[in-house]
């Protein structure tokens, strides 16, 4: 049986406290912008001032295949999952080259791939974690996705994953994906738990022509057709219409959040899974950060519920984590710069006239 | 007599060679967005194929003082300026620890502020060169800012500093400024380049008031009318209306352009010297890189004239190139990565079916 982890608000003194410290830069105050905001808010989500700067952080990337891949929704064969996860484990992903420039330890897990991972020697920076549950879930079209035991096994490897990433020292978390097919099920969760219409939340994924993006649409229609009216169970909802990566990333961020560890997000895969773990813990949407807009229409409408305002809109739609890198080294920054930065008391600076 | 650096276009061909190079990637085609295409812009301006990444690269900051200032336009005392410059050469202002962070060496002159500035030990990734051409600019609500032979001597400390830093090494520059109350002339220059008028290009500076901003409008007003009609020789706009600070920005710009070493533009000031850099010299516009967009409002009018859409919108207002080091660190990052990345012929992995 699946334990929830218990998750605390942030430490609205410790906010305080760093916001007083900022407003004493020698800087016109908030002129940092969203800085000051992601430096204030990690040391409350920490709850101590001044907080440790995130400099040990580490990336956790789920991967798992989806039977509606079947349906056409995507533009790649569904072979590519098996193979870009080799490519992740041989380092030559845009998640490793992203994860090796930031210094982030990249953990990689096969929740759900349907081929079998061909494990060589795996690059200096990443460790790989057979975790396969089934080979890929069901057709969401047709069936659920996972049973409710397969869901809560997902969410748990999710919950190890974390654990054992902040027992290495991580301070703050980044989640990605890998799975062709699974912008379909983010569409699908995404629609289920905003409401909103499957126009809304359906986009071209890996870059799908008009056509397919139509037959999508009325796929996701079809798909929230089927699901069960009772939304009060969101693990019932994830099993439904969701994925393994999805149920594995819910499992890091309640962990993280209960263990006062930050979560950056990615693109609209985890925005979708964020909403999923919000329905199941309301706190944990206080330790979340939108690191960027992705360019899929859902990523909007899953962001405007997390009440998320994403730091980067910079055109990403690849998933795996990397926009969740940059998100990661800006908190690093946000934290760096306040505490080498003067007061205008030290500097002896007058403030606005 | 000063000389006008001569600027080349972008190579075209290692444009298509490094797009190319990025599609043979192991992600769908574009999906890295900006970066990829700062990538291609990068290695274009460099004119060679791979680039080099710029790691090593030069912040360099301006500061001035202005006439103006005695109108009310600025929040903050005229003081600040030569304090802001103390505190920039002793290590404590935001551009420091940014600077610092992400390894950019900063060289910080100071080319009209109206104070001496007490230069006690240096901090260790500063240098600071005393190149004052006069105590401030004039009141360019009642007379020009510089003569022509003062704003042609800035241009040429401007293009001097971008020699100095390029021989040092310096692969990409970025660049900033300090003086309280130049966001009068920004708004100035910005309206006559481009036509537009106070009220979309008057914004609120380091943080005035409702009232002063309403005066603020009308300064400007009353400064464009003062401003001869010939906009024909934009050195003769920029000594009327811009100051120390922007002429010797322009001359950095001119420079970097000429020697392929792109310029990666902080905020609102930045975005108006380069508006008097392109009307001197339209190919530099090429060899630019708008970092963030300012809250100013008159930033979006430059950035638009430019043809530029800024990588980061993070609500920066502080100007001292703060908001260029995290582009400049961003180009690093587009460099690294596609160069540690496989291709799908190395990796064998299908492209789309």
């Amino acid at each position: 049986m699946l334990n929830i982890p218990k998750i605390d608000d942030l430490n609205a003194d410790i906010y305080r406290e760093s916001q007083a410290h900022l407003a004493s830069l020698t800087k016109p105050e908030g002129s940092l912008g969203r800085l000051e905001k992601v430096a204030a808010w990690y040391a409350a989500a920490k709850g101590v001032f001044p907080p440790p700067a995130p400099y040990k952080a580490a990336m956790l990337v789920f991967a798992a295949d989806h039977g509606v891949a079947k349906e056409g929704v995507s533009a790649y064969p569904q072979s590519v999952t098996a193979a870009m996860v080799a490519n992740m484990i041989a380092g030559g992903a845009a998640i490793n080259a992203l994860c090796t420039r930031f210094g982030i330890a990249l953990h990689l897990y096969d929740v759900g791939v349907a081929e079998a991972i061909e494990v060589e020697e795996a690059s200096h920076n990443v460790s790989f974690h057979d975790r396969k549950i089934s080979q890929a879930s069901g057709n969401i079209l047709k069936e659920n996705a996972m049973s409710r035991r397969q869901a809560e096994e997902a969410i748990q490897i999710g919950i190890e994953a974390a654990k054992r990433a902040i027992d290495q020292g991580a301070l703050i978390l980044g989640i990605g994906e890998m799975g062709i097919g699974n912008t379909t099920p983010a569409a699908s969760l995404t629609a289920a738990f905003t409401g909103a219409k499957p126009e809304a939340v359906v986009g071209r994924g890996t870059g799908i022509d008009d056509e397919r993006l139509k037959a999508k649409r009325e796929i996701v229609g079809k798909i929230l057709e089927r699901l069960p009216v009772d939304m009060n169970d969101p693990i019932d909802v994830l099993g439904a219409i969701g994925g393994y990566e999805f149920a594995a990333m819910v499992g890091v961020m309640l962990e993280g959040a209960s263990k006062q560890v930050p979560i950056v997000l990615d693109g609209f895969l985890t925005n979708a899974a964020a909403l999923a773990a919000l329905a199941i813990a309301p706190p944990v949407r206080h330790y979340l950060l939108a690191s960027h807009r992705s360019v899929e229409p859902g990523a909007d409408v899953a962001l405007t519920r997390l009440e998320q305002a994403p730091l980067f809109d910079l055109g990403f739609r690849l998933g795996e984590g990397t926009g969740a890198t940059l998100g990661i080294d800006f908190v690093r920054t946000a934290i760096d710069v306040q505490f080498k930065m003067a007061t205008f008391d030290s500097a002896k600076i007058d403030g606005p006239a």
